[in-house]
C-alpha cells in the first residue's frame, strides 16, 4: 500500500459531477479549490479536497510540494492515431509551399504513404514508436490515450497495430475501414476481406471499431455494413465523419448508437441540431483543422445547443502532427470560442465518456484513477492561456510520478 | 580557448549567403548537409561541413553526439514584449467565453492592466520575469531575442524595463509609445514628457524604438514625431503597424527608413507592393493573430511580392502568451502558407536583420555566433511539422550548451 500525497497546490480545478459526461450549462461546470490537496493510494485517488481538510495522522508518506502549481486531472485524448510508420513532412512541406491535392498525391503522400511505412516497420518498431508517442503525449499532460489501427489494412498489420497500442498502455480502437488499400478492387471487396478474416481478431483486441466516411473512402452504406458487423462481434461504435462533406455520419451514428462522431469540420445548422438531440458525442480536432489550413469544427454551436463535445489531438502523420491536448485547448477557445471551462471538461470527463471511462478516469475525485497534470502556474487556465509553453511540470500516472520537466 | 565539436548530426540546416538578410527567390535560400558537424571555439563557429572534411588532429575537444538530431540556427526572436508584470489570464479566459472587447475594457482588461502590474512589480521583479520568460523562449530553441519596454510610460519603469531586457540577455527597444497612460491628457501631452524626460536615457539604454500606429494609440503625426526624435538621438526605428486598420505605417516606416513594420494583419495590396519595393522588413506575428482569432497578415503575397519579411512570437500577456518560434513557423506554413524553407530564413538570418545583427547570428557560418539548436529529429523540417511537439533537443549558446531536454 503506497500513498502520494499533493499538498499546498496553489489551486485544483476538475470538472463537477460524480461521473458521467456534462453538457448545456454544465459544460462550464468547473469546480476550483484554492489551497488544495490530493491523497492517493495505490493508483486511486483517496481524498481530495482544500489543505484545512487534509486528514490527520497520514504517517509515512510521499509527498509532492504542490506551491505555485495548479492541479487538473489527467488529459484524456480520446481521438489518435498514434501507432504508425514513418512521417509525412515531405508532404507538410509541399503542402506549406502551396502544392495542391493532387500534386501530394502525385508526390506518394496520404494515408497510402503511411500504410506502407506501417506495413513495413514490423511489430516491434511499432511498439517502440507508439511508446516514444506515449512519452510525448505525457510531457503535454496526457495519462489515457486512445489509438487507432487502420494503417495497416491488411491481417497482420491491423493486428499488430492494435496490440502496439494495447502494449504503450493505450486503448485500442479497431480502424479497419480507414481507406481502401491497393490490392483491393473497391470498397466492399475490401470489407468482404477485412469483416471475415480480421474483426473476429481485432474484436478481442479492441474496445471500439471506427470508420472514415467520407467521398472516396466509405459511404454511408459501406459504413452501415462495417459497423453493424462490429457492433454484433461487441464493440463499441465511433465514426470520422463530416470532415470535408456531409455524408450521413451523424445520422447513421444516432441510429446505430455510436459513442461519437469525429471531425465535423463540414457540419451544418441540420447536423448541429440532430447531434445535440442524441446521446452520441461530438468529438472536434481544432489541429487537425489548423494543420490542413481548412475550417474549424462549429464548437461554439454545438456547445450551445447542447450537444455532448469532446477535444482531441488527431495526432497522426499526414493530417495532424500534433500529440498536446493543452495546444488543442488553446485552439478551442481562440478559434472556436469555446470558455476555458467547456474545454476542460471536454479533454476529461467527456473525453473519457467517449472511451468508456467517465466513471472513473477524467475527474479529481475520491475513488477515480490517480492521474494528475500539475501545471507550471497557479491559475489552471494557463493551460489553454500559455499557447504551446511548456506548462506541464509534472504527471502523476497511476499514483506515481511518471514525468517531471526539467529546465 | 575552449573548443566544442557537434558531430555526426543526421542534418544541417541553414540559410544560405555571408550575411545579411534574403528576399524573393531566395527566401527559400537554405542548405542542407547531411552527416554534418559544427566546430566551435569559445563563442563563435570555427568550421561547419560534411564529416568527411572534419579537421584532424582537433586534439582535446567537448563532445556533442548529434547522431539522429538535426542542427539549424539558433532562432531569433526579434518582437516580443517578454518584460511585464502580472498575467492576463482572466482576460483570455473572458475573451474565450465570447466577452467583446467592451466588455473586456469593463472587466479592467488591456494594455494598461499590465502598466499597472509593471509598474507595481519593481526592477527586480521585471529582470527576475524576463529571466524566466528567457528561458521558456530558450527551450523553444530561441538564442536571441529582442524585448520592448512600453509597459511602463513612467520614467522610472520604462528604463527599468530597458535595463530588465538587458540583464536577461536581451535586446532592448524602447516602445516609449505604446499607448497614453490614464496621468496624461491625450497622445500629444504623453510625447511631450517621454521625449523631454524619457528618451535621453532610454536612448543610451535601448538599441531601437517603437510605436504603435493605431487608431486610439498614436496616429501618423504622433508617430513620426515621436520616431523623428529617437531617429536624432540615435536609435534604429520600428514601427507596430496595420495591425487593425491601415494606418499609412508601411509609408511612414518607408520615408524615415525604418528597419521594420510589425503586425500587418490588416495590409492590403498596395501597401503589400509598397513594402516589396522598399528596404523595410515586414514582420509577421502569427500567433498574435492566432491569439486574437483575427486574420492573418498576407506573408505568402509578401513572400511573393518580393518583400524582406521575418517572423516573431510578439510574446506578450495581453495577445499572445506565446513564446514558442516553432509554433510560429508552423502557423506560418499552415495558416500563410509559407514554405518551411522561408520561414526558417525568416526567424533566422532575417529577424537577425531587423535588430541589426545579420553579420553575425541567423546562420551556421564560420565566424558567425555558435548558437546552435538541435532538433530531435533527424530532418530539420520537424521544427514547424511536429505541430506544439517538444522538438527541441538541445540549446548551444554561445558555444555552450543552455539547455538540453531530458524526458
Amino acid at each position: 500500500m503506497t500513498d502520494l500525497l499533493v499538498r499546498d497546490l496553489a489551486q485544483l480545478a476538475t470538472p463537477a459531477g460524480t461521473g458521467g459526461p456534462l453538457r448545456g450549462s454544465e459544460l462550464r461546470a468547473v469546480e476550483v479549490t484554492e489551497a488544495a490537496f490530493v491523497l492517493c493510494r495505490d493508483d486511486r485517488i483517496e481524498a481530495v479536497g482544500p489543505m484545512s481538510a487534509l486528514p490527520a495522522g497520514l504517517g509515512d508518506v510521499e509527498e509532492i510540494d504542490g506551491r505555485g502549481l495548479a492541479a487538473i486531472p489527467g488529459l484524456v485524448d480520446c481521438h489518435t492515431h498514434a501507432c504508425f510508420g514513418g512521417d509525412r513532412v515531405n508532404e507538410f512541406s509541399l503542402r506549406a509551399g502551396g502544392a495542391s491535392y493532387e500534386e501530394l498525391h502525385a508526390a506518394g503522400g496520404g494515408i497510402l504513404s503511411t500504410v506502407r511505412a506501417t506495413r513495413a516497420a514490423g511489430e516491434e518498431e511499432l511498439v517502440s514508436v507508439t511508446e516514444l508517442h506515449r512519452t510525448w503525449m505525457r510531457a503535454h499532460g496526457t495519462t489515457t490515450f486512445e489509438g487507432k489501427s487502420g494503417y495497416g489494412l491488411d491481417h497482420d498489420t491491423e493486428l499488430a497495430q492494435l496490440r502496439a497500442v494495447r502494449a504503450a498502455g493505450g486503448v485500442p480502437t479497431w480502424l479497419g475501414a480507414h481507406t481502401v488499400p491497393p490490392e483491393y478492387d473497391g470498397a466492399d471487396a475490401y470489407l468482404d476481406f477485412a469483416l471475415a478474416e480480421v474483426l473476429p481478431e481485432a474484436a478481442v483486441l479492441a474496445e471500439a471499431a471506427d470508420v472514415f466516411l467520407e467521398r472516396g473512402s466509405f459511404d454511408a452504406a459501406q459504413a452501415r455494413r462495417y459497423l453493424e458487423a462490429c457492433r454484433d462481434a461487441g464493440l463499441a461504435l465511433r465514426l470520422h465523419g463530416d470532415q470535408f462533406t456531409e455524408s450521413g455520419a451523424i445520422q447513421l451514428a444516432i441510429e446505430l448508437g455510436a459513442r461519437s462522431v469525429d471531425h465535423l469540420e463540414a457540419t451544418g445548422p441540420d447536423g448541429v441540431a440532430q447531434l445535440a438531440a442524441s446521446e452520441v458525442t461530438g468529438v472536434l480536432l481544432p489541429a487537425s483543422a489548423l494543420f490542413l489550413g481548412r475550417p474549424m469544427p462549429p464548437g461554439r454551436a454545438l456547445a450551445d445547443a447542447g450537444a455532448l463535445i469532446a477535444l482531441a489531438t488527431d495526432f497522426n502523420p499526414g493530417s495532424a502532427f500534433c500529440d498536446s491536448i493543452p495546444l488543442v485547448l488553446s485552439l478551442a477557445c481562440t478559434q472556436m470560442k469555446l470558455a476555458l471551462e467547456e474545454t476542460l471538461v471536454a479533454a476529461t470527463a467527456n473525453a473519457a465518456h467517449v472511451i468508456g471511462r467517465a466513471d472513473r478516469i477524467g475527474r479529481l475525485r475520491a475513488g477515480f484513477a490517480a492521474d494528475i497534470v500539475l501545471l507550471d502556474a497557479s491559475d489552471w487556465r494557463h493551460v489553454a492561456y500559455h499557447l504551446a509553453g511548456d506548462v506541464v511540470h509534472t504527471v502523476v500516472e497511476g499514483g506515481a510520478v511518471a514525468f517531471r520537466r526539467t529546465a
